[in-house]
């Protein structure tokens, strides 16, 4: 029931742009991340963000490590700003340098526990969006007890066409099989039924897109086959899926809860704690892994949970290294390309 | 945090049409259920369906009882038919003679294990629709965490105007207020987001209609949200609240069969069983209610779960005749008069 993801032996030392300022815990457990990863992987580092702030951090934390080199990012995105539009008035944020480094080919890869929504934004103006895609997606497994399951949308794209349904599920297998290892990954669309004709306006209407495709199509699934992960991409418009991801995280956490209250008279809180901590990894999964590539943009843009320590930190930046080295963006470009037409409108652009 | 279902002291003897051949295992539950209401409450149960079928259940199980009454319906929905498509078809079908009886007065309620959609077609058929409602709706607390949060539609209306999510608005409020004794309720609009202006085009459109509806509408809520309660009335189409709430039950079964592997080395199978069962409650809180009722009917129709048996029969029984005691369907009348105005399209129908 693991996760599965292929990390590939390689040589090759990995360049990660992170954004050091951005996070409910940046710096410090920003730059602590960067520091076990530079420890346990062939990866250099450099810190983005605010000079005087990072360098009195890193002798607060008395680290010193070659592989992580500062890089100086004036702008900060005040508490309360609107994070993408921050990101939009502030070339200077941390997060827009960090896009650049990588832009300029000095970093392979950026790494952001910062919001979404910023993350998206920076990395869309500094890579550019990929042919047939016009805003950029986060998906992947959600659910610890479906790790095998990526589902797209899962913030975004409120408002969907059956045209953009396609080009999750053209991503999600390209992250199905060179993430997860899956040779010929399923595809079916979440609705309220499994025969063909139901669900709402966009799911009927994309089901033919998708039959028709050549893609691994197995039709309609329902809420229930998301935990039973009974395909390896689960389509759905990001409004949908924003929304099944917070009920999950949210009754994951309630659950442990209950059940450290429930436990109490039976276990000692080391065993209890075993067990919550276990749940908690199954259903707030994307903090377990680190957090996601976002899909769509012509770069390696990972985003991380807002919470994320240090360890977390490091899971995110294994996980940029992972990305790049199993080609994850030339390989959803290359399948994009292949069905250019179906993801072009035809209709005016809404 | 449990559910405070207003059930009344009424000396007034309730009728129900109860369908009997509907649900996994009809007719013995369903008759087995009839029979413990009619022990404990003061009702009087028509049993619905084959009379022939029904007698040999009766005796086969030993049960007479003066207040359970056969009455023939001698159409069977087959498996494998269409459950709404048979019941036009079928006027003699068991579900459609239960609403007759209520249509025509002989009982205060019907009550069903069959197909949530052979229900409301039969409902919607038999009494007809509230005026300003084009179709049934199913909404309800579906969460045990959050018992006094009522969410709708969880079913039928996959896609919604503005107009339908402010009619699910008035409808939620009544059975807040008449059901679980929430003075004066509060609704909110599911969403990606807490601000004004966040949502997929229906939640925008539908915020300034509740805004301005008078009702104590607290906003945007998101998916977590639900799972903490935050408002008394959560309203989303129909496609969502279904994916939610099969996703809800199927992450509750998993959690439970985890939970089953974990504690093994710990617990008695009994301490466990207690633990998962509550856990089961919590996550299948519909099975636990018995049903609930269709909303937007001119009438009392209650649906339960499909696998319910005895126990969940007697239950649905129950709150039949809490929701005929506690007058929800003029309440529900009464309140979508009033806005009328607001929920006649000003389009052309679509």
């Amino acid at each position: 029931m693991n996760s599965v993801l292929k990390e590939l032996q390689s040589n090759r030392e990995m360049r990660i742009a992170l954004d050091a300022m951005g996070g409910d815990f940046a710096p410090e457990e920003i730059i602590k991340g960067a520091h076990i990863a530079v420890k346990k992987k062939n990866v250099r580092i450099f810190l983005v963000g605010n000079q005087q702030i990072l360098e009195r951090e890193l002798n607060a934390l008395n680290i010193t490590d070659e592989k992580l080199q500062i890089r100086g990012a004036e702008d900060i995105i005040k508490e309360g700003e609107h994070p993408a539009i921050a990101v939009m008035q502030r070339p200077n944020a941390s997060v827009n340098v960090a896009a650049k480094i990588v832009k300029s080919g000095e970093a392979d890869a950026m790494v952001s526990m910062g919001s979404t929504g910023a993350v998206m934004v920076s990395a869309m103006k500094a890579f550019g969006m990929m042919e047939g895609i016009e805003r950029p997606i986060v998906g992947g497994p959600f659910l610890g007890f479906a790790p095998n399951t990526t589902v797209a949308d899962l913030g975004a794209n409120v408002d969907c066409k059956p045209r953009h349904l396609l080009g999750f599920a053209l991503m999600g297998c390209v992250v199905a099989r060179t993430l997860f290892g899956v040779a010929n990954p399923t595809v079916a669309l979440l609705s309220v039924g499994a025969e063909e004709g139901k669900g709402n306006n966009l799911v009927r209407e994309a089901f033919p897109l998708l039959k028709n495709s050549g893609l691994n199509f197995i039709g309609n699934v329902e809420g229930n086959d998301i935990v039973n992960g009974k395909a390896n991409v689960i389509l759905c418009d990001g409004f949908v899926g924003n929304i099944l991801v917070k009920f999950c995280e949210a009754l994951g956490t309630t659950i442990s809860h209950y059940l450290d209250a429930s436990l109490k008279s039976y276990l000692s809180a080391v065993e209890i704690n075993r067990i919550t901590e276990e749940l908690m990894t199954k259903t707030n999964y994307a903090d377990s892994m680190g957090g996601g590539p976002i899909w769509g943009v012509n770069g390696v843009a990972i985003v991380g949970h807002g919470r994320a320590k240090a360890d977390e930190v490091a899971k995110a930046i294994t996980l940029a290294k992972i990305v790049v080295e199993n080609n994850l963006i030339p390989e959803m470009q290359k399948e994009l390309q292949k069905f250019r037409r179906l993801l072009t409108p035809n209709e005016k652009p809404d």
